[in-house]
């Protein structure tokens, strides 16, 4: 039997779920996990995987004859910023679970601000029996930008639940029953008719700091609720926070779920944390599955070993 | 032409949403709106409709000649329990505005207690970026009990979203894709898989009281939350808020949502305003779309003036 490479784990995710989800993965296959003190100076050279998430910044330095590196998300933004990554194949994840926890955020989300839940909160707290007038679903448009795996599923789960859906990407989708724009031509026809505008775009020099002034300037004030709400389950470096800030304020934003910052953790003396407006979350959207994701790696490495392609490879001129 | 009978509308709404929705309703016919103080004294008789919500105990004995009595809302049990009904066709309200409205509310519910919307609430407001292990929509079963229009509506969408479902109803009702069941020796079963238990029933003899401890403590305790959550989304009559109240503070439930109490309004001394673990809404989970309602009372009297039968005639015997 020809010797397996072992696997690199460097997974910043909460350490005893991967400890258990390692539990019977990756069967007769040694596993090193970067978490366990055991392996601070482990010699890494001549492994061929390793399995990432905001890797310490040594990590190709260490492990400098990795065949293929496997994402531990569906984004890659931080592993294609990592010093030294090598010109191997990069694999994102995808996978169910991964594709459903996310349109659970978006759908919830797009639902507080339609069902005015925290009004309504706040009248529950001051033991206030009121009702306030409700718009439907169908009264409200939801723009999704970023037509992945990701937009897709989150765009056909709001039109299930009665949202009317717009979608827009970097090169045109055709989606049944949704109207789509793409481009930057494409881009201010679908802004002008979004009243809640989810964000699910992947980082990438072109979508750096895309939500800003002068988007958020463009967003619909013809829907129900008189001025947009700004959902991002994507990556925070799509945001212009200071921006985010005064619009929030100003009341060129109505309101905000943020799940994703410029930089993670946010700070403690962040104002979005206190905002009337804003449902923070910490980057939880979408958490991996850590057995979902072991199990696609195997799975991917099975084919690696046996001469076929792999799937869900990054193309890194697109930078996702 | 023959005359037109006035229509006398009674409803306990958000009085400019009824005014602005009367505008232009109704055409060719005159519209007594109890809300206005100038009908206080107005003399009743001889008028064969009326649309009510939660109306005065004398109307009936005010209008003693209706020949057609229309609920503002899907339940009537508020209008079966008015002194003096008379024994004429009484026709619910149903239309798609309060089914969709009513699945945003039973969806929304069930996503604030999937994704533990009030911990990371109380981590947003303490500045504590941390994430929790989070279960997915597949793994949480949601056991609906009522398989009307409401019912079937909610359990689908459940579905799209990712939860298992299973359904309960008085009678056997087959949903595809839905293990369902019914009557007395079904429920044991039903609520010995329900995670989170989601009430749309009717208010009945049959149904009243039903949520109370014996049936709190059938519900699973083997889901990933370790305790079970209730959600109402039908009428206060069908819990036992002294068994709910202790089935929170002990355990035996994990959290509620409610839009429905024994009393309404919620007396402002109830305990359920300030509990951590309760969602309390005003009775809106499907507040009726006013322009709705009017089309649909436009559309059912025209086929009773024109001789057709009348659609949505709740069986008094049945009590919904």
């Amino acid at each position: 039997m020809p010797h397996k490479s072992p696997i690199i784990i460097d997974l910043k995710f909460i350490p005893l779920e991967v400890m258990q989800a390692l539990k019977g993965a990756f069967s007769g296959r040694e596993v090193i996990n970067l978490a366990d003190v055991e392996h601070v100076r482990r010699d890494l050279r001549g492994i061929d995987y390793a399995v990432v998430w905001k890797s310490a910044p040594d990590l190709f330095s260490r492990a400098p004859d990795l065949k293929v590196v496997f994402s531990g998300g569906a984004g890659v933004d931080h592993v294609l910023t990592l010093p030294g990554l090598p010109d191997v194949p990069l694999v994102r994840f995808v996978d169910r679970s991964l594709t459903t926890r996310m349109s659970e955020w978006v759908v919830m989300n797009c639902l507080l601000h339609l069902r005015q839940h925290r009004a309504y909160e706040a009248r529950a707290k001051a033991h206030v029996w009121e009702d306030l007038s409700q718009p439907e679903a169908a009264d409200v448009t939801v723009g999704v930008m970023g037509l992945g795996v990701l937009g897709q599923d989150a765009i056909k789960k709001l039109g299930v639940l009665g949202f009317r859906t717009v979608g827009w990407s970097r090169s045109k989708k055709a989606i049944d029953g949704v109207e789509t724009f793409s481009g930057g031509e494409g881009l201010e026809a679908f802004l002008g008719q979004t009243d809640f505008l989810v964000g699910l775009l992947p980082l990438t020099d072109e979508t750096r700091g895309i939500f800003n002034a002068g988007l958020f300037s463009k967003l619909s004030r013809s829907g129900p609720f008189g001025a947009p709400v700004f959902i991002n389950g994507g990556r925070g470096g799509s945001q212009v926070e200071a921006d985010l800030l005064a619009a929030l304020a100003s009341g060129v934003l109505r309101a905000a779920s943020l799940d994703v910052f410029e930089q993670e953790p946010l700070s403690r003396d962040s104002p979005f944390w206190d905002m009337e407006n804003v449902y923070v979350t910490p980057h939880v959207a979408a958490s991996s599955d850590v057995r979902a994701l072991f199990s696609h790696v195997e799975h991917q490495i099975a084919r690696f070993e046996s001469g076929q392609p792999l799937e869900y490879l990054v193309d890194r001129s697109a930078g996702y």
